[in-house]
């Protein structure tokens, strides 16, 4: 019989949001501020939902009807991408993949290089990054500190790499790179010839000037770095699934061969394209009206993120992030775990968030609060931690 | 620098379908008779866009607001699957897990596996279940010729095989396993302790109740197959993208390992799950309405597959499949080559087809046609055929 892929079972048990959403399940829900998984909490507008259904309806009729579309997602959308998100910035429309999700594209992509690579991921970090890397047999994974001296953010790698996972702004301590930052890691992977793997989840929560959206506003990163980017958190697609990747034709491996055609290669063989409607949707999300209605919802997330961040100050809880990103990272107080923190904010103040450990070694003694939630679910959330005596 | 994982290299430069794409963009596209890609050209039901339009709307409420969904699909269409087409089969909904289509879902599968496995599929075959594996750097692939002579049916492998991948009724030759068939190979996957790999993606044009819809029909195959179904054929969902594999629970890998636990935490990491409207619209194909508007569809499919191979015939040909299959397994005329015969269908008689040999080496000397295309299509290329001298 089959035998199991023994790089599976170096995984822990459960992935890190199943192992919150058991501990929940105890509680009525209902009466649960959830401060934890990132998910949406503003309905999705209409002008997002009318371009989905007016183009489910073109498949009704045999004149508009549309099959298998380009794996690599369809031309509309990408332009759209690359005329909004790339203005000023040598990304083409070819070097566009559109894809159902940044987890399945970012935790897929690795398939694609040796599996003796070494690979650099900060700690703490999203655990798909570890994990898919762990599946695929990598042992050679270096954590990169981010600890509040050095204000959460990773210094340099000590040992050659290959492969170097960014996330800004960060999930989950909701730190940004500044520009300055960010240009140190595009030199050091030339340097090193390295590769980037930039996630860019959170890139619409951006406020200042001094952030980049993208990593290819520095220069040179185009021969060194591959971006994430998600309808997800900017536009509310967690239930719909669209995102896309950046893939310069310049991306070479060490061993001289083009990674974009060995990329499509990859997505021909494994992955049948995204829905056409949502692609439509996400479309939709560059018009004039599309965008207004986005940054509306934006605001109040980000008005959210503020009343949190304020409101935990004011408690006297030592938090980071929450400016450029929905997440504010909270240290735990009298050197309390985050595990620890966890079962007393669920126990006693009926909040959900997410342990910092569950992020990595690093993440221990924090905790993560999501803004992704409404203005009453955040009051009431600091209402009752203010209540429960430490 | 990274380097790339070599086993990409021991591909064909492209995918068999863009070869075929590249070939045919030296005509004028309109005036093919495109009988190539098993593509869907009937439009989808109204009961079925307006089941998506209405979930969509429910997104643009907050009170009816979903946001990520369970990895495995929503309940609702695990139940809806389970309840209409496993109904006196022991598979239960927690057996099945919804996803973005079959080729994404059977191309990662094989990852859960020892990478040392040794592996059969049919000669020909679609090119996916070798691909995925070459990417994976196995290198243990028996190929199980599927002749003229043995009925397009495999014989059983010679060797030791741990990974089996069965196609019926069979892309691309159209043929389909009768239980009495099946139940060789579910019986040689016990004696052996093989897991067998079975793709389900064209059941829906079974017409003999000699042949079973589901391998599950065959006692004892919930302890030796996973089962991969889609709606893409059966209800056009092609450019929609759901689809669905079944996982029993009594699948044990030879070391002890619970196949479903892993394959969850499997696409935990790595799958974000399929768009809510999506299983919406896929939930509706089991409504009697439903059912009714694809059943329409799917008899509109089968008489061209009828009026394709009889005209085949009239003309001479030898061929296969296309009485529980929208494919027909032609043989060329004057042992022409499968790439040959196809040059002189796309010249000489605007016909797209795709070559036999582009499944396998035994697939040379065939081409295989789609009848997922509509009468007028079939006639004319059934009458541009007649006027092609061999």
């Amino acid at each position: 019989m089959v035998k199991l892929n023994k790089d599976y079972t170096k995984l822990d048990e459960d992935y890190l949001f199943f192992e919150i959403e058991k501990r929940a399940a105890f509680f009525v829900k209902k009466s649960l501020c959830n401060l934890g998984i990132g998910d949406i909490t503003l309905a999705i507008p209409e002008v997002i939902t009318e371009a989905i259904c007016s183009a489910t309806k073109e498949l009704q009729e045999e004149k508009t009807l549309r099959g298998y579309g380009p794996s690599q997602g369809y031309l509309f959308l990408r332009e759209a991408i690359q005329k909004n998100e790339y203005i000023n910035i040598p990304i083409t429309e070819d070097e566009i993949f559109v894809q159902n999700g940044i987890k399945n594209a970012i935790s897929s992509l690795q398939d694609l290089f040796c599996k003796t690579s070494y690979v650099a991921v900060c700690d703490p970090t999203y655990p798909v990054y570890v994990d898919s890397n762990v599946m695929a047999g990598r042992e050679n994974i270096e954590y990169l500190p981010c600890l509040e001296e050095n204000g959460f953010l990773p210094t340099l790698p000590q040992k050659n790499v290959d492969l170097i996972y960014i996330c800004s702004p960060n999930n989950p301590t909701g730190v940004a790179f500044t520009r300055k930052d960010l240009k140190k890691w595009v030199d050091f992977a030339k340097k090193q010839n390295a590769l980037i793997f930039f996630d860019g989840a959170y890139e619409a929560f951006i406020t200042s000037d001094d952030v980049p959206h993208s990593i290819y506003e520095i220069p040179g990163a185009d021969e060194v770095a591959i971006e994430f980017r998600s309808f997800s958190k900017s536009a509310g697609f967690t239930g719909l699934r669209c995102s896309y990747l950046v893939l310069p034709k310049k991306l070479k491996t060490e061993d001289g061969f083009s990674i974009h055609k060995f990329y499509k290669r990859h997505i021909d063989t494994k992955y049948g394209g995204t829905s056409y409607p949502i692609q439509r949707g996400a479309e939709r999300c560059f018009t004039e009206d599309g965008k207004k209605a986005l940054e509306r919802n934006l605001n109040i997330y980000r008005s959210g993120a503020k009343m949190l961040r304020e409101g935990l100050i004011s408690l006297d809880y030592k938090v980071f992030g929450g400016t450029h990103s929905p997440y504010i990272w909270c240290k735990t107080k009298n050197e309390m775990s985050s595990w620890d923190f966890f079962d007393l904010l669920l126990k006693k103040a009926q909040i959900i968030a997410i342990p910092g450990s569950g992020f990595g070694r690093c993440g221990e003694g924090f905790i993560r609060f999501s803004a992704f939630a409404n203005q009453k679910t955040i009051e009431t959330a600091l209402n009752n931690l203010e209540k429960v005596t430490l």
